[in-house]
C-alpha cells in the first residue's frame, strides 16, 4: 500500500501534559495532517508526551532518524514547563544560545505592547546554535528548525500560523494526496470480501474501510487515497460496478 | 514532579490511517486520557500509527516493556485494513486462534440482527491464544487482553463501551488526581519567574502553566495535579497570597 514510489514522510511530536492529563482536547495533530496530505507528506506517526526532558529526547532522536521531517508542537513558552529547546538543543548536541534576531523581535514585541522583556520572557530567545527561525505573527517569539526538527508553539493559533506563514512555504511541495470516497449504508461485514479483492487488484492504492455506528445511520464509508486521480477513478468504479449488481445501495 | 511514588502508568497506541491522513479527529484519546486522571493511572505517552504491521508490532512492544498498561484502539473488525490482531500475536509470540466464546457471541449476535456470519466477519473471532476477552456490548465482537495489552475498537461509541464495562473495572484503582487550576489575566512571561520558585518549593506538584490566546481574552491558566488535594491548596494559597500582592487578578 505505497502511496507515492519516493515518499517524504512526516511525523509529529506533540510536547505537553495538558493533552496527556485529558485537560486539552488536541486539535494540532488533525490541522497538521490534513496539510500534508495537501502538500504530498506522508504523515506515518505521532507521539504525545509529557514535559519531560529524556522522553523528549529520546522520542526527537528516534523520529529525525526515521523520517523526513519532525514537527514538533508545544513547550516553547517563558515558563519552568516550557524544555523544548533545551531538549532539542541536547538531543543533537547543540548549545542552547542568546539568537540575537530573536532577541530583536522580542525587544520590539514588547516595547511595541508596553511589556517588560523580563529574564522569563528572554528564554524564548535561547535557541540551539545554528537554528534557522520560524517567524511567529501573532505573539513574536519565533519558532526554529534543526536538522530535520520543525518547533512550533502549542497554542493552535500561534502554531496555525507559524505553519501556514513560515513551515509550509519551506517544504517541498509533492503532489496532493487526493481522497475520495464512496458511502455504504451497509455494515463493513457485508463487503469486506470485495475489498480484500479490491486492495489485492490496486495494490498502489490505500483503500480504508469506515465503518461508522449511529444508529440507524449504520454504514461504511471507503476511503481511496492515492496522489493519481485516475487510477481512484478505477477503483472505484469497479467497486461501484460490484454494489450495483450486489444491490447494495451507495452514494459517491 | 512525580505525581505518585509508586506509578501506575499508561500509554495509548491509536492505529489508524484516518487519523494520519487527517479524515478523522480522534477523540478517544481526550475519553481515555480523562478516565486515567480519575482512576491515578499516569498517562505517560501516547502513540498514533498507520495500519503497518512493522509499525504496529514494534510500538506496542516497547510500549508493554516501558509502561504498566498499554490501551490500543482502531483495527479489530472484519475487513482488510483491520490487522491488529494479527500484530498483537506476532509481537508476543502467540498464535493466532479461533477463541470458541468470540465465536459464540458473533454466531448469537447475527441470528439476533439476521445478519450472515460470512468469512469476513468471523475473522473477528480470531484472538491471540490465552487472551482475556474484553466485552462488546454494543456491536458482539470483543477486544481482548494479551499480557499488559489492552485492544479494544476504534470507533469511539464501541471504545467507550468497551473500556467503562469491562476494562476500568478490571484496572486497579489508585487515588484519584486531582486537578485544579487558576486563572489570571495575565501573558505567562508576567509570573514565570515566581512560578518556577513556586515548582521548586512544591516539587511533587506537577504545576503547568498554559497561556490562552483569543484577544481581548489573553492570559494563563496554572494548573495544579496530585493526588492530594492539600498539598494543592497549600501551592494555590502561596500563589495566590504572591498575585494578590503584585496586584494581579485572578480567578480561582
Amino acid at each position: 500500500m505505497k502511496l507515492l514510489n519516493k515518499k517524504t514522510t512526516a511525523s509529529i511530536l506533540v510536547i505537553g501534559n495538558e493533552i496527556l492529563s485529558g485537560k486539552t482536547q488536541d486539535i494540532n495533530i488533525n490541522f497538521l495532517a490534513k496539510r500534508f496530505s495537501e502538500i504530498g507528506h506522508i504523515l506515518e506517526e505521532v507521539r504525545i508526551v509529557r514535559d519531560n526532558k529524556y522522553q523528549i529526547i529520546k522520542s526527537v532522536k528516534e523520529l529525525s532518524k526515521k523520517y523526513s521531517n519532525v514537527f514538533t508542537t508545544g513547550g516553547i513558552g517563558p515558563t519552568h514547563d516550557d524544555i523544548t529547546a533545551e531538549c532539542i538543543a541536547k538531543a543533537f548536541n547543540r548549545k542552547l544560545v542568546l539568537n540575537k534576531i530573536a532577541h530583536e523581535l522580542l525587544k520590539n514585541h514588547y516595547k511595541k505592547t508596553g511589556t517588560e522583556l523580563n529574564e522569563s520572557r528572554l528564554k524564548m530567545a535561547y535557541i540551539p546554535n545554528n537554528s534557522l527561525l520560524i517567524n511567529n505573527s501573532v505573539s513574536a517569539a519565533p519558532g526554529f528548525k534543526v536538522k530535520n526538527v520543525w518547533v512550533m508553539a502549542g497554542v493552535p493559533k500561534i502554531m496555525q500560523a507559524m505553519f501556514l506563514e513560515a513551515v509550509e512555504p519551506k517544504l517541498s511541495k509533492k503532489n496532493k494526496i487526493i481522497s475520495k470516497s464512496v458511502k455504504i449504508l451497509k455494515p463493513e461485514g457485508d463487503i469486506a470480501v470485495f475489498l480484500t479483492k479490491l486492495q489485492k487488484n490496486h495494490k498502489y492504492l490505500e483503500i480504508g474501510s469506515y465503518p461508522f455506528y449511529k444508529p440507524p445511520d449504520i454504514g461504511t464509508t471507503i476511503i481511496f487515497r492515492h496522489t493519481n486521480d485516475k487510477k481512484i477513478d478505477n477503483a472505484i468504479k469497479v467497486l461501484c460496478k460490484y454494489l450495483t449488481k450486489a444491490n447494495i445501495q451507495f452514494l459517491r
